[in-house]
């Protein structure tokens, strides 16, 4: 089990290993953040899918090295192809698919919220949400205290992006201070963040380090962006463009990161 | 009642209020808009949010602050789920929730121009359309009169884009003269002026004085936007910078106003 | 029948052709690629139009000057309007629509490459394909002389893209060496070629010509953006920028075109 001041380090080795494996990430996710999300999984060195019907969505995710499961736009037939992935993650062999989960907006609806709870019992790999999310889900506050001790009950990885991100597993916990509020501003940039955090799942079977990992990949990536930005829009652009120029040195220099 | 004169300072009044209260906006708007129309939205200082899952839009308007109602892509699950959207929307108590119709591309298909001019009968607070699909809608040329006495006729604002805008109510009249041509070379650029009317429909109660500033607001952004873009790449891009960063000063000297 | 020699003065006619014409191209293509496709159309010169749904495909498709055939995303209801899409382009009188097709991912799953076998049948006017779907849909790697004899047998026009692109109508065959290795990092490159492709054919009827002055334009459009690109973000908005701006001069010096 690694400790979190090694994160800087291992996080290159993951990038590292993404760009060389070019690993296949199929993303059950909303039509906002499909393309999105696509590009950022582009600009890491992973190969994005992102078909949702049901009768070939199981040979994609069967063929694929992480899935993403997102509740953006949760129309039935969204719904059903996220089923029939999961179920197809789960059962390959002779390893199964990990998959993380994006809860997204369970804040603002009760079926969506049922639903994202039934998904949870499933154990992803990880969850990426934010507070309102965990709030939602988890019926408390998101102290350090409450996503480890939920992480712990759930025996999944909790990944809360914010202001700060919290990545926990139970036994570890790490705060990431990297990101930049235009983060906020640009629309499925947390879809996207869940897409780079599935990716990071498909190089490294330990599943706090690849959640923690691909927080802190996007942080910074976000980081040098808004470096250049004049706004929303460039900023969006430059995202892409610095995750994909993102070395070792850049992520040992700009990491801030507590335990 | 208030005059076109007082418009760009009313703008900006709305657009301060907007940054402060973070209005949510519910989107049922067509694929290929929905990423360009969300980011639009966060550029000016609104909340998005897009489901049209059936059983959860009705949850999202009741707890939108407005809505906008965009025929784009209008596959029948997008058609079910806007009629349950402004049902919601003008059931909500105490206040209903303000609504905008984009009737895209009524010109092309009859059973489109049926099922809008359906939605027309049901009133929405605003209507932002082109001149093709003005002709389509009310079955006459696109002139200044032919606005008015439809909008009197149907009792709603008529927001008409082009080379110049025209908002009329009835009674009160305003063209608005900013803009730049690579604004039609921006797929999408037009629902998503409608989303940004949306906004402003949730932060101001005189529906043609929210109609008005909208499209004064995105008129000036693209105008700003034009003069940094070198296509209409780089120009959808400083759109969105360019409403991030508007400001009072920009408004009143850019404004383009006749009455 | 004309020459590659010829190429790069026929493709710069094409282009002007195409901007003053301003096509409608209407598009069923995967939510992934809508709107980066809707915007390459329209720094082309074209006009897009995406909608999928059952009862209008077909009053879009009879109004347009091109057909656009995609499986990105390859839905239930996707499929059923493709092929009324399809039916209704062969059907249109005097002259039937022109279309395109593009096997996205047909190497991923069984029911989808099945799916576009019974489309190649139907004869498009061109496919605009990567090697791995050749190969999948084929049965055999895509050399020079396997791409002549498939496009000879199937009647149809064989554009493949890759490190070099090769279009072959069994007759005539052109290799063009334009483009840049970014343009493997963004999403939905080549199915926004496949759309610049289809645009093409609506004012061209030499169905290789036109396949050939896609596939040049885009290349070279890519060539020109990476000159300015930090990164696969901002080599995604210049690429729609130079397109937009490309000239005859610029596409007479840039081509590299081998018989």
């Amino acid at each position: 089990m690694r400790a979190p001041t090694d994160l800087p380090a291992i996080t290159a080795d993951i990038l590292a290993l993404v760009r060389v494996r070019a690993p296949r990430v199929h993303c059950i996710t909303n039509a906002v953040a499909q393309n999105f999300s696509a590009n950022m999984l582009l600009a890491l060195g992973a190969v994005p899918s992102m078909t949702i019907a049901l009768d070939e969505v199981a040979d994609f995710v069967k063929r694929a090295d992480a899935l993403l499961v997102n509740l953006g736009t949760l129309d039935p037939e969204r719904r059903a192809a996220l089923e029939e992935a999961v179920t197809a993650a789960d059962a390959r062999v002779p390893e199964p698919v990990p998959w993380v989960l994006d809860p997204v907006l369970v804040d603002r609806s009760p079926p969506r919220a049922a639903f994202a709870q039934a998904l949870v019992e499933r154990r992803p790999r990880a969850l990426r949400l934010n507070a309102a999310e965990f709030l939602a889900l988890a019926g408390q506050m998101p102290t350090v205290a409450a996503l480890a001790s939920y992480a712990a009950a759930q025996k999944s990885v909790i990944g809360l992006t914010g202001d700060r991100d919290v990545v926990a597993d139970g036994e570890r916990t790490v705060v990431i201070r990297n990101g930049d509020p235009l983060m906020a501003k640009v629309t499925a940039m947390g879809c996207a963040a869940s897409a780079v955090v599935a990716a990071c799942h498909a190089v490294e079977p330990d599943a706090w380090v690849a959640a923690a990992a691909g927080l802190l990949l996007i942080g910074i990536a976000g980081e040098v962006a808004a470096e250049q930005a004049r706004g929303p829009g460039s900023f969006a652009v430059a995202v892409l463009d610095a995750l994909h120029g993102l070395d070792a040195g850049t992520i040992a220099q700009r990491a801030r990161i507590e335990r």
